[in-house]
């Protein structure tokens, strides 16, 4: 069918790794180009970066990517993509600004076209035109998209939460979105990460009046903050409080100063003067007239507060003294190691203060709820979230009239094609993930990643012996790493020998000198051989050297 | 000085892993004896139990355990410390059902003196008098202990919630914790998992009710629920809602089979005839008229939910005829398997239900306020918990007027020496962990585990070369496991061939033919290879075959 086509060549399956194609006859634009970050298994991996097969194959179609706003999970792929699909790309202030900045760590900046695009402006790209909307979000200039297309509108929300009170620049601009609403929107992609929970994502001014209550309890002490870098309200916020109480601030982190410069230099922080000190200056102020601004609320293993905790941070120690306060919530999959850096500053003798100094930066039940009901969409396309939270998203959806078959939860690469009169999965492209592990992209695959995964669970039984003809004239020896301790090694690398060799010796004895088969015997032996002894399978490896 | 020893040999380093001695002259108790499970860098270990050199090197003293509870992380180093430290266990029905059950499949049982406690009996051990009280758990049987030594009394609260009505068998026993506290106690030990939560933990039967309402909510479909293993009383209210609405139950998972099997034989649960089936009855019985209770709660990847949500269970297919109820909370670290499970069976387009219906077993703040109140102990010791949940009980405790310097947190060998007059840490004994991977139990120790995360990480290289005196006369061969894709490594071990025998030449030809620095300059060289060409760090490993 002919149409609006809308592909997602990431997402669902690798949360994070935002990227969506919208393509109408001869354009195609790109929404987002997000990485995602390894799953636990993926053992060595950086980051998982999009498959783009589909966008150099139609190269000549791509108009240009349109960001939504400057997480890595929306922008982190775009060093790697632009490579390959070299386009203009349009987003607001500071997103561009952080886009710049990692662009040039990649020596991209001169040659890739940028567009710093306003709020309500629209860009022309082919087929379609875009508006970028005033949203927000726990990062500043947030945008929602309205797409127009020859067969309708398409609002794109980005990710976004409703706050009528934010700390920097405008409220959401929702009577855009009821405009939008009222003149007719074909559909909606709307952003489920808090899809499953009830009631409003509350302003992240609340967070401002916390802190400020927490700054004034704890007059007495240092304070070290830590918070996702990229919020740049949160962080205003903790320097109105250090200011207020008169205690100059140190920031920490090589993410945390990257993103306090980027947006203080495009007015989206406003520091007092004399405010932000240098971390060697901190012996010049009592303890407690000092804030320190760190990155880490994750638990990230190299992160400043882990460092500190562990006390491998070079110039902060962490004592009796030190107030720590975590302004922000786990991320699920990070609650262990969260908690482990909490025991550790614990330990350490420090007060640590680590529940309800955060909201979200995402809509909860009735915010979507409201959009809904300002847009009124034909199509509901929820985005942004596990399958678990578009499903949520989908059942609100439901409620607030939309039928099911109007609604669509979408896999990677699916086709959806849509105009005025209907909607269907038409077909799919190619899509997929590299690996990104060290300066390797894509080298890493699964056999690679199992590799690894056996690895880890059993180590490694190495088993070399050189060959000249028919007979074996050197070895075999035997090594392992990761399999048993050392000492208990010795023994059972000498019992693994004789079974090497009683392998070897049967086979030779029939006269089979096939290398591949000698090399199956002693593998099977010797993995027999570890699994009665031990209950374990490591790797087996064997090696024939010919003289 | 003289007086009372408290001794943990596990808990605060590994949680889980609780194990704690009491020693007084002539005389050893000891208190429990669990298994930690390993964090998630320690990679193939099965389980962590602890290092009793202390217990074996005063063999003569100790007089036995005295076990709390059935929970895997109070019982489940029995059968590896048994083998060491022969002497009698005790504990309450179930609690020594379950051990039965589990020193039977180590061929444990004909050899263990084991005593069956009621709830108020008292024991005589050396020294020592111990005495069971009821509690509330959320295990069938589980006991507090008073411990009656020369020098006053320790209570020991196990692990514990307040549960004035609760499924099976009596409330906790308040009445002699007051009692015990009328008459003076030296010392409580007691649970701190919650005590960083306001308020009370509900009664289990709380759990009972919304279940019902489910089973009254889902009458058309199959419903599959799955909880934990050894919470008979969920299981019992399970049951109970199942009967109720008619539907037969089927019971899927080893462990989950098992406790029933156990606690049903002991009178714990009370299973209508006709109720339970097997599964291979499903079939006779319309979906909704049949319940399945299954292991998997957590997402453990071979437990039987999460094989049904990978469609490799071979007799239970999920689909959108079936309601999925998670009657669990995720354990701290399990967050994101869960979640994986929930959105696979959300795909399959069954009904997942997965807030709610799930209750602690562990006591909340006001709780924990009411035991210190009634038992008014002179020291508080919390135990239990991770170290911030340590401190949290330590702050409720000074709210209730104990001063600081009677309240101890004590990390794992640390030796606490106490009576009516003073209290103070004397002194530490030998502790520690052994990893159990397979058959091995302590065989694989750091320096293996960091092979394990080394190999994980980057993989390994291996480069072997045969010699004859000061020649080499064979390769070198280099070949790789879990660094590069195997297209991709045969053109770069081409290249890192000849970076090895650059590296060997030089040496040779200087006329070094030392094993040890050959292998050296091949590793270093190729290092330093792999880390300019792709940065990345793999093992390299340097093996030498001589003819």
């Amino acid at each position: 069918m002919e149409g609006l086509r809308i592909i997602p060549l990431g997402g669902l399956e690798q949360i994070g790794m935002n990227i969506t194609v919208l393509e109408y006859d001869d354009s195609i634009i790109v929404i987002d180009c997000g990485l995602a970050f390894p799953e636990d298994d993926m053992f060595g991996i950086d980051m998982v970066i999009p498959d783009v097969t589909y966008l150099e194959e139609n190269i000549d179609k791509v108009k240009g990517f349109v960001i939504t706003h400057g997480h890595e999970d929306h922008i982190g792929a775009l060093p790697y993509v632009l490579q390959k699909v070299n386009v203009p790309v349009y987003g607001t202030r500071l997103t561009m600004g952080i886009i710049e900045h990692k662009l040039s760590e990649h020596g991209l900046l001169d040659t890739t076209t940028r567009v710093v695009v306003q709020f309500g402006q629209t860009v022309n790209l082919g087929k379609f035109r875009v508006e970028f909307i005033k949203t927000n979000h726990s990062i500043v200039d947030a945008a929602a998209l309205a797409i127009y297309s020859p067969v309708g509108v398409v609002v794109h929300t980005g990710d976004f939460k409703v706050d009528y009170t934010p700390v920097y620049g405008d409220a959401i601009d929702l009577q855009r979105f009821a405009q939008l609403g009222k003149n007719g929107v074909l559909a909606l992609m709307c952003d489920s990460t808090n899809a499953e929970r009830p009631g409003y994502t509350q302003s992240e001014r609340t967070v401002g009046v916390t802190i400020d209550r927490l700054f004034a309890e704890h007059k007495d002490t240092r304070i070290i903050i830590s918070t996702f870098a990229s919020n740049v309200d949160r962080v205003q916020q903790i320097i109105n409080s250090s200011y207020k109480y008169g205690r100059k601030v140190v920031v920490e982190g090589r993410s945390m100063v990257n993103i306090i410069k980027t947006a203080s230099e495009l007015g989206c922080l406003n520091v007092p003067e004399r405010t932000l000190i240098d971390i060697d200056e901190l012996k010049n102020y009592p303890e407690n007239k000092t804030t320190i601004i760190t990155t880490g609320s994750q638990g990230e293993s190299m992160a400043a507060l882990t460092r500190m905790a562990e006390d491998t941070h070079r110039k902060i120690k962490i004592g009796p003294g030190d107030t720590i306060i975590f302004s922000s919530h786990p991320i699920p999959g990070n609650e262990k190691s969260v908690t482990n850096v909490i025991n550790k500053l614990l330990i350490k003798g420090a007060d640590v203060v680590f529940q309800d100094v955060h909201v979200s930066g995402h809509p909860c039940q009735e915010e979507l709820k409201l959009i809904y009901s300002l847009v009124q969409p034909r199509y509901a396309i929820p985005v942004h979230g596990e399958y678990r939270h578009l499903i949520a998203q989908s059942k609100i959806a439901r409620d607030l009239g939309i039928s099911k078959d109007n609604i669509f939860i979408m896999r990677s690469g699916d086709v959806l094609t849509l105009d005025q009169k209907k909607a269907e999965i038409t077909g799919s492209v190619i899509t997929g993930t590299l690996l990104v592990d060290g300066l390797g992209v894509g080298d890493v695959g699964n056999a690679v990643l199992h590799d690894r995964q056996h690895l880890a669970e059993d180590g490694i039984v190495i088993v070399a012996f050189t060959m000249e003809g028919d007979a074996i004239v050197a070895g075999p020896e035997i090594t392992s790493r990761g399999f048993v301790y050392i000492k208990e090694a010795d023994e059972l690398m000498q019992e693994a020998v004789e079974v090497a060799k009683d392998a070897l010796f049967r086979y030779l004895d029939k006269g089979v000198s096939d290398r591949n088969r000698l090399k199956a015997s002693v593998k099977d032996a010797l993995g027999d051989f570890f699994w009665k002894t031990y209950k374990r399978r490591p790797m087996v490896l064997a090696l024939i050297l010919e003289l």
